[in-house]
């Protein structure tokens, strides 16, 4: 089977100068959930008719595909197809085609259809000019009906618009999915006329040609009416989304892993959570995260790139990307840790503490208000509430390094770039702007004076 | 046309000393979301019949508003129009009456039934007497049905407990938003007597006083259901601005900006999108926020009454108040910009920041852990981490002036009121009590000592 | 009445070590729920049936109940009831069997069905010997059916993958709860054989056994199909929860309390509202929180075992826990308080702001990037910016008091343990280390030294 991704729409209704389909679901373009889709069916030649923003799309997706590009974009449908006819022409087999803002059809419905082509073939003796996805909708007002015959033969699609009165009750809609078998979309396909309300030479006209030539065509109805949801506004986007968004949820809850209020819940597709995780409400995991077994992330926290080791736990509110946190660590809740950075076994860093590019080795504690910026922390080091690392003259950034079991004292500034060695102790307030010896303390502190009564004078009077 | 509002509710059941209608929606009273519908009808005489916390109304919609006082607060829906009689008694044209409590009508409802009413007028040469909002329920019970002959005239209305086993059975119910025409509904109204039971006077009793007249009175069936929802509980109050709510977001999303999760978000119905805005799970938009082309709202960011230019992003949690974000600037995440705040072009306010009455110029940087009060701060100045504008002194607040340039190395205290020249530079951890002029550099700070071993003595011993 | 809790199901799809009920619904195990709904029943004995796990239910539930142990973990339901024959064998009245992963079913509907069983018997003159929970689903696939005679006897409930295609086709589904005559259960469950198929004992097949012996079964239908709903999977779990949820939060909104966005919001069964409490969306209330009249609650904050009293308000995104906060008090946005903390009537803690094992008395403020640890604070104290109450020194942690009126100015450090008389005044940024008299001024402050020139050779060289 080779697979044709339709994806030159205009998408006039997302008001956007961005091709429709790189809208993103999840942090990924819309068709790059739909060619998922497809790789879950195996091997396969895949290619896409583009248009609008074609630089973008094949900037995006790269040599894995072929491009077609389709010159009008008013065209329609049947002219995609024709556009990329050099793809199937010579195809003696069946040639899926279907649309790029279409992300919600599933493989197995896919793998459905091939397998009903089989048994239609096997047991009819038949083999299907086209089989065409479809389903069946309470209201099916704007969609395309499937005109059948007792037999269940497809007859044809008629759009909403040129539909009949009687046509019009037909519940079953066209999904926009097709497997069709080349040959025959050949012959027909160039004998459908553009219409002349619109110009457009649209696909669906080759049903009708097909049936006229004797050829058969059925259609296959999807389980799920969701699944041919196709994406015309941003605010169909949303709902995909959701339903992308949910199905995902749905899977890892039913790995082993527990996650309250699901649908606040956001987890890209390419996260993995390894069992025993504890999601959140309102928590967001993004690109490719990863969490250990047992791993709790607290309310609302957002995790992007971010390895979670085994029973770490990730308190409210907390900001991590492009980082690593180990076993058993803790962070947050309010805690903000920034690309490059590594957060040790058991350390704890706690609230309104920014990391950045720093190595915290185990048992580090930073537990308040503090700012740790390319500096390199030994283990069982104590940073102390208000501590700065100041790793920025004015000019260029600069490096720390603070040894093992040091103490620095809260408020302290650390100029770097510096080196405590380890056991020393930085005494609260102080500013570090030498190195400090293993094990000596430092201080910087001017002279405590005391005024009598200023106090109350400078309150009350 | 002239519209009667009933807003005289005692709303007993939201069990609340604050009038219902004057609950808030979205950061507005119930009862402005139901006049906001009249406006978009066009110019219209607007009369409300208060009764139970009338000052407050009055004092809220003030003098576009007539207002007549209901003084029965048990008199019923009957009574709370007699009660604004001299408004309508000597109209000669149709007025509309609705709920204050069922702020889900929408105006293109209301347009459609004064078009039916000419169409009746103009074809069938009929004046009706009454055009009565309704819709059809799968589950009618507790709701008055609404009882027509076989030519669609209402003979009656009749509430769940007066209705017979039939009647019950009839799945139109009475929406409560109705047109009258004012003589007809004169000469009916007086003819209602009060519930025997209940000693209300209620205004669904004309409909069989005027069928009796000889006079004409029809239905007209909201396409949405949801439309005739009334709250009377503050779980109806939640349910309609859940539903005000999704339409406000599907609007703006239909208008072509991007809302992931849109159940979670929350757009206050003054706000305005510019276009292709980004909006992220759980941001909430009050007041008069405006969002210029492309801005980015990172997730749970709060913005109220702020205007934020085009391209500029707001980083997840952040908490922006009456302040004015310029053109891509980056706040967040984790920065709190409180009134009367100004962030200019390019500049970065970042986590655990507080900015208050603040002016920040052109690519100002102030990223981490900082309180920026009462101070002017000119293009390209460096606020370090951990830095305190004290603007207070026990007794009173004082200003700061920052020149162009400058810089502020991390954990330096600026005690106001205070000047610093441009491309003056305060050394880390420095107190700074007198201004600096232009490019000099200010310092405060003590001897460092060392305590050879005293380190490892005070942890380790 | 008795009522014994099936409890000793293997949760095999949960992919846990932990026993199914005791997975979490709101902070509480699913059983936890159940025994809520069996306490809402009035004075009752209550055995459970323990299998995996046993020892941790035992240990979380404690003595209140009676524990059975069944022995093989794959027995079945009809095994579970045997495993617990001393509980009821002797007792001539109803026992009422349920599952303890079955959370949603109401006490009322429980006594719906007892007062169901006395109709029976006293207009009927009939003593029923089961009365089993029911209800009808649009798609019953995969529930076991019941199968009645036209009077409504139940002849049996079959499995779906025993049922023939007539019996697929009822659409009245077994909810797994039952009440039995104990002497007929005991006559018939006996009866019972093990599965040909999976070696399990129904509890089910009683009924086929009971209409057999001449005994009358009946089903009960419950209004509200999700009341039946069991919990296997995670999944099921995160939508038993949310169910919970919304109940819990549909009572708190109809008691007079505003709830915006209620899908969005998170209370535990133990928090108490109590009236016009206004809680914002994303706030999570958990374990014994307690708010006064008139508290609001902003955007995603989080307060567990926290008393809030009476017109305080939690600005957006605090962290409050164990902890007591007092009439009119302000905290947040930002704030954490934690574990044994008091913030006094009117006091304002503020943004970034960490408090720890203090006390805080009437009008404190501290409103910006400061941390209180261990401290006793009087009445009407400044705490500035950047404040940190050192109370670790590397080794323990230590107390400080500060008296009423004191000021301590921004950045100032206080080592601990200290004793800050009332009115006395830290000068900004100094490092307090012995304890300041009431009244007086204290002061550590290096003299600022100017060079000319310096700063701008520093920026821009």
């Amino acid at each position: 089977m080779r697979a044709l991704v339709l994806s030159a729409g205009l998408g006039t209704r997302f008001r956007s100068e961005k091709p429709k389909v790189m809208h993103n679901i999840l942090g990924k373009p819309m068709l790059w959930h739909t060619l998922k889709t497809l790789k879950e069916l195996g091997p396969l030649d895949v290619a896409l008719v583009v248009g609008y923003g074609a630089e973008e799309v094949k900037s995006y997706f790269g040599e894995a595909y072929l491009y077609f590009h389709q010159s009008n974009p008013k065209g329609g449908t049947g002219d995609a197809v024709l556009s990329a006819i050099d793809f199937w022409r010579d195809y003696e087999d069946y040639l899926l085609v279907l649309n790029g803002d279409a992300p919600l059809v599933k493989a197995q419905t896919v793998k459905n259809m091939l397998r009903y082509l089989s048994l239609v073939e096997e047991y009819e003796n038949t083999k299907l000019s086209a089989l065409l996805l479809s389903t069946q909708l309470q209201d099916p007002t704007g969609y395309g009906r499937v005109i059948k015959d007792q037999e269940g033969n497809v007859l044809k699609v008629v759009e909403e618009k040129e539909a009949s009165p009687e046509e019009k009750l037909v519940r079953e809609i066209n999904g926009g999915l097709y497997l069709f078998y080349c040959p025959h979309l050949l012959e027909t396909l160039f004998m459908v006329t553009p219409s002349s309300r619109t110009g457009e030479v649209y696909l669906t006209e080759v049903f009708k040609l097909m049936h006229q030539q004797g050829y058969k065509v059925r259609s296959f109805m999807a389980e799920d009416p969701t699944e041919i949801l196709g994406v015309n506004t941003r605010w169909e986007l949303a709902m995909a989304e959701n339903l992308i968004r949910l199905r995902i949820l749905q899977g890892w809850a039913e790995k082993g892993n527990t996650i309250h209020q699901p649908e606040s819940v956001w987890i890209e597709p390419d996260v993995v959570l390894e069992g025993d995780v504890e999601i959140y409400p309102q928590v967001m995991l993004r690109g490719s995260t990863k969490l250990g077994r047992g791993v709790v992330v607290g309310k609302g926290s957002l995790l992007e790139n971010t390895i979670v080791e085994e029973g770490a736990v990730i308190e409210p509110y907390s900001v991590v990307r492009n980082s690593h946190i180990k076993k058993e660590a803790v962070v947050g809740p309010f805690a903000h840790i920034r690309e490059g950075s590594l957060v040790g076994k058991r350390s704890h860093v706690g609230n309104f503490v920014e990391v950045k590019k720093s190595f915290l080795g185990e048992e580090v504690r930073a537990k308040h208000l503090s700012y740790i910026g390319d500096a390199v922390i030994e283990d069982e080091v104590n940073v102390g509430a208000g501590v700065v690392f100041a790793n920025f003259d004015g000019k260029r950034k600069h490096q720390s390094y603070v040894g093992k079991g040091a103490f620095i004292g809260s408020n302290a500034l650390i100029v770097a770039p510096i080196k405590l060695g380890s056991y020393s102790f930085v005494a609260g307030g102080s500013v570090i702007t030498k190195d400090i010896s293993e094990g000596d303390l430092a201080i910087t502190r001017p002279k405590l004076r005391i005024l009598k009564g200023k106090g109350r004078e400078k309150l009350l009077d």
